[in-house]
């Protein structure tokens, strides 16, 4: 089938110019970075330079960078890696709509007897920021785990901010930034979070790798012991996927200025064209003074129930979401929109579209054509 | 440069029907398996075809296999998950010649305040069953987690009696089998184990993606969460690596009959020669009643340094390695080695070859050429 791909902050198709750069280490350049001879070591200096590009990106020194198996280990590296060095303050601070990965993390540490406060946002998806001035206490609060974008709706929240407000009361600051990193010029120094997490495969670059950056000086414990990544994070290191990322990493920075207004105004033409369509569909997120990513919206189709929509879409060759892929099959609303307070006939028929670099204008057009067919099938079928 | 790599047990090449069965999922099948839609549907169609290949070169049920980021973090998940789920017992039964990823894992529970047990080892580097025997007690013991094949030697532990002792006391047994997998027939019902490790980059397979066998009924908690591989391991699935793991060991079964007679005949000879060429030299491990890989030789040559001997191979083309590739660049000798009571000028002068289904009579031969002349040289160097 030929598909129009509205999925992209599930995950993206790999650049294939980083997949022409991981050829070499999936093929003859196998040896072991670790090891002391030069068929090892050429690979090493792979990984080095994969590192520098990285690091490049987000702004930081190479040493500050731990590469990781994704976003979800770099979330739960940064959390639990900060808890474990932390000697003051026990509770943890989160948003109300964090990805699972930490979520689910805040989940199991407030059951081991851990406090966590999870602050809330408006209905437009806004951070509550007076909510976050009242939870961090300098001898309360272990830590801050914020997100930057979020992932069902693209609403980008006030990162330097909240690093600002933590780091005025000494408490450290993780932001999980796995959906802004390519979609958006992002500079951690500016972002001035202590630590931040970014993953491959949301930016054209491969599957099973991640990055965790920790600012000079944190004090933070390692996860997975051993001595790779200087002794930050232990196993042989995913060559190919490293350097695949340091390549997408590349090519998501020299193509992010003219990409991000191209991919803007498609975003809004879908936008405003499903809107359009039907006058009882509501985007979920944004709004005046409420930024969000360029690549993403939201949109409910009250009446309609989002996984027959996806479905329908599916048979149509449209791939989109209902928020997080990592809810598919699940029939609750999403966590974001009911944070968000939005009705629930809204939430059940929410529908996230996500764009990228090698979204086209037929896409678009596609997409414009079958969605409000389907909506208008399901309608009609009360399904 | 034309390598001649004796390096297998730090890493291996990958297979090139591996790679060739990667290809597809680094570049149109880029879908996420969580997905609802058709085009993500198809990718975890793929990876449920990669676990089946795994279970039955394993011997188990698909719905046993956890894929993991490699064999530390398999390790790391298997102790770490057995001891959150456990209430009986906290003291921990390891072996003196554990890799580090259970080593530096114990170390540190050990320093958190944990009783480990360390079951030594004779001079062939046999486990010490009597020893091991008197460390396992049913109110006392949390888990055993020993090795199947040790990496520096290739000493084969007897598993299936560790297993059979851990279960008569009723103590959880995990095995790390990243050695052994792809290089012995291994069925995990013989074995025996609750948990075993296995790591695709050891058996020709890529970086990055390894796997955990929990045996059904074992009571184990996730480490990295999320609703993934059945809620045992969040983050999204490293899909490429995934597939080339299930097919890597597709491969590594159909080959093992006849390789497995043709590696052994290759290192026996490599083994000889060495030996002849040098009458000081000697092996460690192994020997009368204690049987070892196929593929693994350990050789001291007394009065050499092991760094200088790896630089003087590189330079000639020759990849080998010391001890665990993950030691390098420390002068410290190898702790598998002290735990064997190795002398210290021997252990010092430790060369360990590795081979693979893909060595051929040439790199022997080679190997054998090269090796006498870089000891003779350092030998009058005095290095």
């Amino acid at each position: 089938m030929d598909w129009t791909y509205l999925d992209n902050n599930a995950t993206t198709s790999i650049d294939p110019q980083a997949v022409e750069a991981m050829m070499p280490y999936l093929t003859e350049r196998y040896g072991n970075p670790s090891s002391v001879h030069d068929f090892g070591g050429q690979v090493r200096a792979a990984v080095e330079g994969a590192r520098a590009s990285v690091a490049a990106a987000l702004g930081c020194d190479p040493s500050e960078i731990v590469f990781t198996s994704g976003g979800t280990e770099s979330d739960n590296m940064a959390v639990r890696g900060l808890l474990a060095a932390r000697d003051r303050g026990t509770q943890i601070v989160i948003s109300a709509v964090e990805h699972s990965a930490v979520r689910d993390l805040a989940d199991w540490l407030e059951k081991s007897g851990r406090e966590v406060i999870r602050v809330p946002v408006d209905a437009a998806g806004r951070l509550n920021l007076a909510a976050l001035e009242a939870a961090v206490a300098p001898d309360e609060t272990a830590l801050v785990s914020i997100m930057h974008a979020n992932n069902e709706t693209g609403v980008i929240f006030p990162a330097a901010r909240i690093a600002e407000l933590c780091r005025e009361r000494g408490v450290p600051f993780h932001c999980d930034a796995v959906q802004s990193f390519g979609k958006l010029p992002l500079n951690v120094r500016e972002l001035g979070a202590d630590l931040v997490s970014i993953s491959a495969h949301k930016f054209h670059g491969p599957k099973g790798v991640g990055a965790l950056y920790v600012r000079r000086g944190t004090r933070f414990r390692p996860w997975l012991l051993g001595h790779q990544e200087r002794r930050r994070r232990g196993g042989t290191e995913n060559v190919p996927g490293i350097v695949g990322m340091g390549e997408a990493a590349r090519l998501a920075i020299e193509s992010i200025a003219v990409e991000t207004g191209r991919v803007r105004e498609l975003r809004d033409r879908l936008e405003a064209g499903l809107l359009a369509a039907d006058p009882s569909a509501r985007v979920n997120g944004g709004g005046e003074g409420c930024p969000r990513l360029p690549n993403t919206t939201n949109i409910s189709f009250p009446g309609c129930q989002s996984e027959a929509l996806l479905i329908g879409l599916s048979e149509r060759g449209v791939a989109a979401s209902s928020g997080a892929a990592c809810s598919s099959g699940s029939l609750e609303a999403s966590h974001v929109l009911r944070a968000m307070a939005v009705p629930a006939a809204a939430a059940q028929g929410a529908l996230r579209l996500s764009l990228s670099r090698f979204t086209t204008d037929a896409d678009i057009a596609r997409a414009l054509e079958t969605i409000p067919a389907v909506v208008a099938r399901l309608r009609a079928l009360k399904v």
